[in-house]
């Protein structure tokens, strides 16, 4: 602290009173409170004093500030007042969550878990396919980031219903942003290498964002924009699977809604009528089997067992029909075996390193944003918590050791209801890498298609859609510019907008603040808003006005020019209806939570504009830090004299009492 | 209005009650108010019903909010109940602001305009040849921008010491802009054709923001950042005149403060001791002029007068000398006569018209900001009102008319009293363009440098800045960052990060909000902080939290834990000092000005978790919005007994007596 705020701190700490005797100021020693209340009340019988509050070190402010910032779950909370033996137990369950559910896993869950986990197998190997190609990679590779990351998921993550695997906007991300740069087909090696390295340096952004507590960034998704983004990413994914229920041959990658059409409507001639009778028939199976699930929660196996079922089924007729069914594109050969790991592959110098990182970054924030939010959303519909830098830990190990991203969707449809369910799913991989994929050559690409729609059109959510709409209309807004954002531009921009709009909100709220002018509900002392509370009445010669913000440099002008206005129209009313002639102008600062300096300014315009007028004007209530900071900049100085009250009542009473004498 | 909106309107706008034996909802007619009054306070004598705000459509919401945002000055209130003649009066008024002030124009004002106007006219000269120089243009185009723009302004404009000229810092940006592209020594005519259609745009681009009320947007430059900006543009603007006062001749034309320095101390064999000693001499002259004035403002003269006494005598002395000073840097030779209008040197196709476009965009911001700010700044050290949107629109014109900016801070230090000076200036222009010119072909670089200095020190307010530091650490860190950031990044990067530091504070104050404990005021039904006024104390059973902020999506996962970690704060400490067991949690939400879904979604779940900890969850004092909103979500219906109390002592009254019993 410089020698500028000691002067502050030398001054006496002083409680204001209001009663027209005493206006020197009761000098108090900072540690012995009471003789100031007792001095105070004494002079004035019925009003209560009006004090700052007791004094705080910038050095304390600022610590209370950034715990609040940065730890406002208190997250060690759990450690005190332990014996040494039980911290270190919950110090192994918070950094392990397993560890806290393990224990207590039950026969029930289990059966859950493995009927989930099964299920995303037998999605994890087509999706991962299909992801792999999105990012211009081997489909094999695809499939390797479904074994490794769900189980380092399991053991760190806080989530119970997050399905981890490659998530096909990063993916497709990933490939339009190397590709870019550096061909997949020329230099196969190179580009490996770049993605690689990108899902490293994904991982290691994601951690560091945990690890130094940022993780309450992913709070300006709003519920109202992830509603927008999800339904928004499900029909770009939905329309990528035209490709393989139509029997197209020729796709973009483009993620666009108009690009994606193009490319449909132009293959018109690719179109096969057997994939598309046997895709849409597969497609209404998968949708019946979800809608009986989702009616009767009893017959949730209907739907978790769909998609192995349609997988069995149509890879059974199309080994049967193979001679007739020429034109069906199949999976095709699938070499067997588990991957080596991926350290050699790494890229640390040379000239693409720089787009390596921006990859990593851009890639990383994209499936954090979707990776916790997914977690959050089913998270508060079974009512836990998740520990946003926590998850980003967990999902950054998860990248750092393999390539990978989430498809919690198809989990929580499944009926998940540990991580087990992960290392379940991880294990089938396993199994089935090393021993099942020759049965998986038949499996025809129309039926991979429709189980992926079925898994994602969960996420459009139109209900919640309706529900903004019909609260709050800017909420909405927010909703339809990440939906149409993700449409039509792109999912960075899509989600930028949306965020964008999210504060602008907060901004506008700040900057246009209501002003409300209270009135008396006759016989109390309680004053509410006129135009709400209608058995309120107006006290003749005051006009009570209610700040509903904190003063703040966007909104000072505003509030000043606003008050202004509200006097000249209460000046107005009083002379049309010959009333008595205002006296008084008292400002209810309860709201007033916070000021800087351009509202400190304001405030003293203010009274000066109000002496000019010759009318009075009353602060009352004002919050600690808001008082200290008036008092600092010797403003509260020009109210000492019947300008400060604890409550509008008391200085009414004390006002036209005084007027009277 | 969708159809969902209609199922809300129909249902019924109820009063909420808590007495036990009326829990059943009081039907209510919207329009007849009363009945519910006394049916209420029927049922319950000592309490005070709270009901819903009366109905507001959709419609009329919107158009409240869009009048609060766009005209909250209530521009046309003048025009309110007045006679036609009057009313034309008035609208003349109003688009010309001169005629407000020209009938009480009196001859103590004309001689402080007289001596203003002479002033800036001698420095609006030297200004406009080395303004026009930055902007890689002829001498005599930056004086023509001296003479028809300040009448523009003199007009339309409301600011009374705003001075008008070509200002640096834009110049400087449009001269590196068009320079990029198109070079001013091959092209010279396309490059002069773009300056003018860039300035054309610039005016176009400034009017239509004021047409179409988006003044609200420079709300955001807080006086914090200007402080700042203004201290560091004067820090630049007077270093870059080191060139004339250390006679270099070789120097750059970058903004930030490393490459002038560079540029300073590698030329230093350029550096001239004649110059250097003669420029100093006149430099320290002038600051003890100023220095005079500002001590004793009745020499204002003393300032006033100097600037053109030392062009004067600096032009005597080099004439006198002119054969052994060889080496001083004189103005040159200046054509006489007036400028043609530039319409035909404009240029709107072919391949650099975005160019000119984007230029226009740019520096209209700037000289916008700048403008506006000054006028604003001046204003409330005089306090009158600017209107921003008028002002924009001057601006605007001004820029239309010609190419022209500020030069505010010499015309207030000159003494300024109303924009008739900028006549004076515009005359005083204009018959030097017509006869004087070769009177100054021998004034010397050094003595313009020296007064370009003078007029810029006074922008560097430090005790303004050491005011912020004492008040509002965060406005200082502004401050700071638009000074730092225009004096090493440049001058726009340098107002981005000052504007996004002051919208961060705010987003910062939103996201972490203050959650403070109530304490009851003994014997009466007063409720405040109990770390803030020492003579309240705990009621038993209870917890009150007092929610200092809107709850939005950026604070709803916040304030739930936060409010979480009070509740297991309090159980801790009643268990700890054995007193009676928490039964009731109360939030008063005087504060919570407004709500959205994400908001409305943490209230539930925080009546849920409550509900599951067996404690009573009791809202407060609702505002109308965010109770409208509560109703409609049906998240009101799980308070509707004993949930929703109008204070909280009648809360903590009626619920510890209903315990009693």
């Amino acid at each position: 602290m410089g020698t500028s705020l000691n002067r502050v701190e030398e001054e006496d700490y002083s409680s204001y009173t209001n009663s027209s005797d005493f206006i020197s100021i009761s000098l108090e020693d900072n540690n012995n409170t009471t003789t100031t209340a007792t001095s105070t009340s004494k002079s004035s019988s019925e009003l209560h004093p009006v004090c700052l509050p007791p004094r705080v070190t910038t050095w304390q402010k600022l610590n209370h500030r950034l715990r609040e910032i940065f730890f406002p779950d208190d997250p060690l909370h759990i450690f005190k007042d332990q014996s040494w033996r039980r911290k270190l137990v919950l110090a192994f369950q918070y950094v392990f969550p397993i560890l806290r559910w393990a224990p207590h896993y039950s026969l029930l869950l289990f059966r859950s878990d493995l009927i989930a986990g099964l299920t995303i197998a037998s999605l994890a190997i087509p999706q991962g396919i299909s992801y792999a190609k999105l990012a211009n990679l081997q489909p094999i590779i695809g499939l390797y980031s479904s074994f490794v990351p769900p189980i380092v998921y399991s053991v760190l993550g806080s989530s119970r219903h997050i399905g981890i695997g490659p998530v096909s906007v990063a993916s497709l991300v990933m490939g339009t942003m190397l590709d870019g740069e550096v061909s997949h087909s020329n230099k196969k090696d190179l580009y490996l290498e770049l993605a690689f390295t990108s899902t490293l340096f994904a991982g290691l952004f994601q951690a560091s964002l945990g690890i130094f507590r940022l993780g309450f960034i992913i709070d300006f998704l709003s519920k109202a924009t992830l509603i927008g983004f999800m339904a928004g990413a499900a029909v770009i994914v939905s329309l990528q699977q035209l490709k393989g229920l139509l029997g197209i041959t020729h796709f973009t990658s483009d993620m666009e809604l108009i690009p994606v059409l193009e490319s449909v409507f132009n293959s018109i001639k690719e179109w096969k009528w057997e994939t598309i009778v046997m895709g849409f028939c597969f497609l209404i199976f998968l949708l019946v089997a979800r809608f009986i699930s989702t009616r009767k929660p009893r017959l949730f196996w209907v739907s978790a067992a769909a998609p192995l079922t349609s997988v069995i089924l149509s890879s059974l007729l199309i080994f049967l029909l193979k001679s007739k069914l020429k034109h069906v594109s199949i999976i095709g050969h699938l070499p067997k075996g588990v991957n080596p790991t991926s350290e050699n592959k790494l890229y640390f110098h040379g000239p693409h390193l720089q787009l390596a990182i921006k990859t990593g970054i851009i890639t990383g924030i994209l499936s954090l944003t979707e990776g916790i939010a997914v977690g959050r959303t089913f998270a508060s519909l079974h009512n836990y918590q998740v520990d946003g830098n926590k998850e980003m830990i967990a999902i950054g190990f998860m990248n750092i050791v393999g390539w990978s991203f989430s498809r919690s969707a198809v989990n929580y449809n499944a009926g998940a209801k540990t991580i087990f369910s992960n290392i379940v799913m991880a294990a089938t991989v396993l199994v089935t890498l090393l021993f099942l994929m020759p049965l998986f050559h038949y499996t025809p690409d129309f039926v991979l298609a429709a189980i992926i729609i079925t898994a994602v059109v969960g996420l459009v959510d139109y209900k919640a859609a309706l529900r903004l709409w019909k609260l709050d209309k800017l909420d909405f807004v927010a909703c339809c510019c990440s939906f149409f954002g993700v449409l039509f531009i792109s999912v960075q921009i899509g989600l930028a907008i949306a965020v964008g709009v999210s504060v602008f909100k907060i901004i506008l709220h700040v900057t246009r603040p209501n002003t409300v002018v209270l009135g008396n509900i006759p016989g109390t002392q309680i004053f509410r808003s006129l135009s709400h509370y209608e058995n309120t009445t107006r006290v003749p010669s005051f006009l009570i006005l209610n700040i509903e913000s904190p003063i703040f440099f966007a909104n000072s002008l505003y509030l000043q020019e606003r008050i202004s206005r509200w006097v000249r129209g209460e000046e107005n009313r009083i002379r049309e209806n010959n009333e008595s002639a205002l006296k008084c102008v008292i400002l209810d600062m309860t709201a007033v939570t916070a000021i800087d300096t351009s509202g400190i300014d304001a405030i003293s315009e203010l009274k000066k504009n109000m002496d000019k007028r010759s009318l009075q004007l009353v602060l009352v209530n004002l919050v600690g830090t808001v008082m200290e900071k008036l008092h600092q900049s010797k403003t509260l100085d020009s109210f000492r004299s019947k300008g400060l009250y604890l409550t509008v009542g008391e200085a009414v009473d004390d006002l036209s009492s005084s007027w009277k004498h």
